[in-house]
């Protein structure tokens, strides 16, 4: 099997969260440790699709993003990070696919459809959030990525890549783009602290990499347990409780775990879970904190990855326009 | 008043024809002389998006339209001729600007509704082709337009434009772009030889800049004029006779047309058309061999005024991407 080139990353909307530790970031320093071509693309434009009157929370964002990533252990020396809006061949080749398209084929897109219900645009979807899959093919493309980790809902959009590539191969007749693979991992999903959904920042329910360990506590002091549990006799409920999930993910002492759940109270539970969390975060917020305080640094890197990453995107663009005849 | 700067320009689909010089050229070469600043865009870029599976018969089409604009006297000391592709820019602000624009609104915009029909895209309306009013947009602003000539169904576009424009500026908070006003030259276009609609590459009723002496006599014979009009001494009707029309527009001894039309046969009238447009064509003709027989130069020109344009391009980039915090 030839070695993976995985194209991977974030919309800079927010900092990141353990929901993103547990859905993503670690297995990037699992692609990371297997030696794998790793892009991580910081993904401004596509953020600011739906964010296009907040531009100063996209642009500060891309640092937090940054400092994030560094933080749980992601190194430039391994893996390429990537500001999109720093790669305009990204913007070049969107427009090209653009015409292997139609827009009827964007507007089945499941994952489209569901964000704009979501975000409640109604007959205001902007074009640019339209058209997001196809800029999504070029992100994936110009690097000649082959595998990309997505969560199960976002698995339509590789689907529409991979059109994308066989459209293009078979009109501009040379296998100049590669179809992509797509790994959904195991764990993709960690419930928030409300015990509802999925954690996120705009539901408010987020432990975030960066919350400092008091906040951490206050956080873990308000998680949705088990409402009829009130005796620490009573025999504790696991399902549904989302201190135990967590204790299930972030607890190493796995045999520790499987007796607390034979009862025992919210307070007990929850300074445990405190306490697993910020061993956890502890050396991250570490780590963190050397590289916020260190911010040139960063953009250094930022820097670095992007001009690795245009090079190889201009040779992407170089190929597409050559065998479209765009060349003079 | 300001000094104005004009961008104009073709979709490289097929060389150009009397049409395009009546109601464009004339006018172009016009600007040049008033000392105006003129960008003339070469548009292979959005003739893709209807024609991107025939990437070569666009390619080819850039040169055949550079000799043509060469050939009518367009210098390229005084107008700069670029090639959409090869300003990667445009497709940078095009991506910036489609989030300012809403999927409904370029679904209502008239001239793409009815070149949507025209062309009989049904459901299958390639994304790029529904999105390049949004193209259009950066290609004016990228050069800064302040005028843009067009035909009178083409005002929508201009409309388009200058939403997008007013939209930014306001977002964010810099009057960076300008808006641009539209002139709607006098004679927008001429009727094809078949008499029954403006003169056209895919209808098949051009007399091309390019064509023979020879060509030019047979398309004149096959002219459709008035067929009640059978004796020499029959007063001729002059009205929806085609070669009258076109003897209004390039006879320039205007009194001696007056006096044909008082009655005349066809062969007579015919004659003289044929005369009068090839002394009209023989010097842009004998301009245009020349052109086009040293591709290499033609190019050049090219490749000169495509450079000029990335710099100005790169600016409004600069400017746009500064206002919108995409820089790090």
């Amino acid at each position: 099997m030839m070695k993976p080139v995985i194209l991977t990353g974030d919309r800079p909307s927010g900092p990141l969260h353990l929901g993103h530790y547990v859905g993503s970031l670690a297995n990037r320093v699992h692609y990371q440790q297997q030696g794998w071509t790793q892009y991580i693309i910081i993904a401004d434009v596509q953020a600011l699709t739906d964010n296009y009157e907040h531009p100063h929370k996209v642009h500060d964002n891309v640092f937090e993003v940054a400092c994030d990533y560094l933080a749980v252990g992601l190194d430039p020396a391994q893996t390429t990070f990537f500001i999109q809006s720093q790669v305009p061949e990204i913007a070049d080749l969107t427009i090209y696919y653009l015409n292997l398209v139609t827009v009827n084929r964007l507007r089945r897109n499941p994952t489209v459809k569901t964000e704009i219900e979501q975000k409640g645009f109604r007959d205001s979807i902007p074009a640019g959030f339209f058209v997001y899959p196809v800029s999504q093919a070029a992100d994936i493309t110009c690097v000649k990525a082959t595998t990309v980790p997505v969560g199960e809902d976002q698995l339509p959009m590789i689907e529409q890549t991979n059109e994308i590539v066989r459209t293009f191969n078979r009109i501009y007749k040379k296998e100049v783009l590669t179809e992509v693979r797509a790994i959904v991992p195991e764990v993709s999903r960690l419930v928030g602290i409300d015990g509802k959904t999925k954690m996120s920042k705009s539901l408010g329910n987020a432990i975030y990499l960066s919350d400092s360990a008091d906040v951490v506590a206050q956080k873990v002091k308000s998680m949705y347990t088990d409402p009829s549990h009130i005796k620490v006799s009573d025999p504790g409920q696991v399902e549904g409780n989302t201190v135990f999930t967590y204790l299930d993910v972030f607890d190493t002492r796995k045999d520790e775990v499987v007796e607390l759940k034979g009862g025992l109270g919210d307070m007990v539970l929850k300074k445990r879970l405190t306490e697993v969390l910020n061993n956890f975060l502890d050396p991250i917020r570490t780590r963190r904190a050397v590289f916020y305080n260190d911010k040139a640094s960063v953009m250094e890197i930022l820097k670095k990855g992007t001009l690795v990453t245009r090079e190889v995107a201009a040779n992407t663009v170089q190929e597409v326009k050559d065998v479209m005849y765009l060349n003079y």
